[in-house]
């Protein structure tokens, strides 16, 4: 018997990601207990190995790390009321969808219960878990995530993002929040270049390779919305700006959506009304709406 | 005497770009002769060794390939009404800004008076004009292509999009909008992130990383599209229609716009209720709107 036989841990929720998770601990040799609400979804788990439990009480009683992945924060909320006293001197980690508030209630509620909290969010599909195609952002205590880390690593990437417990759904709002920015962009781009006639293949691959300047573009401009300095990235505003309205009128003419276009043609505008013709595209940052 | 000096180019209008392109030929020992409305920007060219001319026409008579570097469409059809017959059996390569339409309308301008003519777009600074930072895509005369590329490419990273003389410029549309969709979705995202007081640089260089794996992602998309054949990218529409409600509910609460995620959901839920739920983001382009 290897020492991580003797590591225990429980999942509680075993649907298509819950069920991923369970797996990976069974096959990394971790004493697995697995509950869910429909009993029959453990079946598959218990035939490879896993200890069942009758109710979500049992299966947090059966390990002191508490692998928590439900379908929303109100499955959660509902399965934490039931296990209630059992939770005390136990680490919860949850890692169902949800939003950073939500995380730092459950964080709340696991303090008053004896638990430690922490909160993670998923970045892949369930057929990649256990492997480094999937990224789990984690936050919440600290001392706990240390003394687990090398349990949660068996999942995938992970990362550590900090005592508050809402961090790692920022992250994941943020980082998730990039990508269909940028995706839903492309989607309308494969429009224009449709329209216009061109291969959305032989496009996209020159796209593609396009993103390679991207890593240094987006770094200076971290640098300066940092340090609210702005130099002329890009160009100046002045001919960004003119630049925009080509673009603007080229998409009217081939009947393709120019709202980010607009968008940030007026942003140029204000920005230089208010005498900042000669700062760059970053510059934009100060004028984002602080509310909608 | 080289063979490179013998070869002639002229350069009409000589703002930054233009001054840029004419310094590069000369370096490169190119004859290279220079025109301006405003002469005085001739000058620093002709102390370098350029050819002046006291008009356009004369400059145009001096070399076989014409590179026109103006302000505007308007410019430019004022400066080719003004050098008519002197262009007869010359090839002008026009990398002043325009659109697909302009440079339709150039080529067939050209056309009536005898000369080739090919289309060129700028991506990147006067600064670097004669380095790989600096992208020309080119469209046109194939013929007129073969026979100048060698001193094209005395300009940067050169390109050719094919015969259609607008293609060059819809190339430049579509990559720079691929461009200003990703960027002025991250400066949101750095707007959520800053609203939720974590750091942006930290963040940003999180987020570059991440770039890595949109290449392959964007092919996969591209694939979808020009098939029509759907796969659950990202997860099946079903899946990602929840998180979208929670991405749009966080950024309410932070402040944060969330034109793209609303859109993005309106889409989606619109393709669940044409029973298309089991696909992925991609299919999202069928319902991009052909007109606004």
């Amino acid at each position: 018997m290897t020492s991580s036989t003797t590591t225990r841990v429980t999942v509680l929720g075993l649907g298509d990601m819950g069920s991923a998770i369970a797996r990976t601990f069974l096959d990394r040799g971790f004493a697995t207990t697995v509950w869910n609400r429909t009993a029959s979804k453990a079946a598959p788990l218990v035939e490879a190995g896993a200890g069942s439990a009758a109710t979500a009480a049992e299966a947090v009683a059966a390990s002191p790390l508490v692998v928590v992945c439900l379908l929303d924060g109100t499955a959660v909320d509902e399965v934490l009321a039931s296990v209630e006293s059992a939770v005390t001197g136990k680490v919860l980690v949850n890692v169902t969808s949800g939003s950073p508030a939500q995380a730092r209630a459950n964080e709340l509620w696991a303090k008053e219960h004896g638990a430690a909290y922490i909160d993670g969010k998923i970045m892949g599909d369930p057929p990649y878990v256990g492997t480094e195609r999937v990224m789990f952002p984690f936050s919440g205590s600290a001392k706990a995530y240390e003394a687990h880390e090398p349990t949660l690593k068996a999942l995938g990437g992970i990362a550590y993002h900090g005592e508050d417990a809402g961090a790692a759904a920022v992250e994941f709002m943020a980082q998730v929040a990039f990508a269909y920015e940028l995706l839903i962009g492309f989607l309308h781009v494969l429009k224009l270049v449709r329209a216009e006639g061109l291969d959305v293949r032989a496009f996209t691959e020159r796209a593609a390779g396009s993103l390679a300047a991207f890593p240094g573009l987006l770094d200076s401009m971290a640098e300066a919305v940092a340090d609210g300095a702005y130099g002329p990235d890009l160009g100046s505003l002045n001919v960004q700006a003119a630049l925009m309205n080509d673009m603007i009128a080229h998409r009217a003419s081939v009947g393709v959506e120019a709202v980010r276009m607009r968008e940030v043609k007026d942003l140029m505008d204000r920005r230089i009304a208010a005498g900042h013709g000669d700062q760059g595209f970053s510059s934009l940052f100060e004028l984002l709406p602080p509310l909608e």
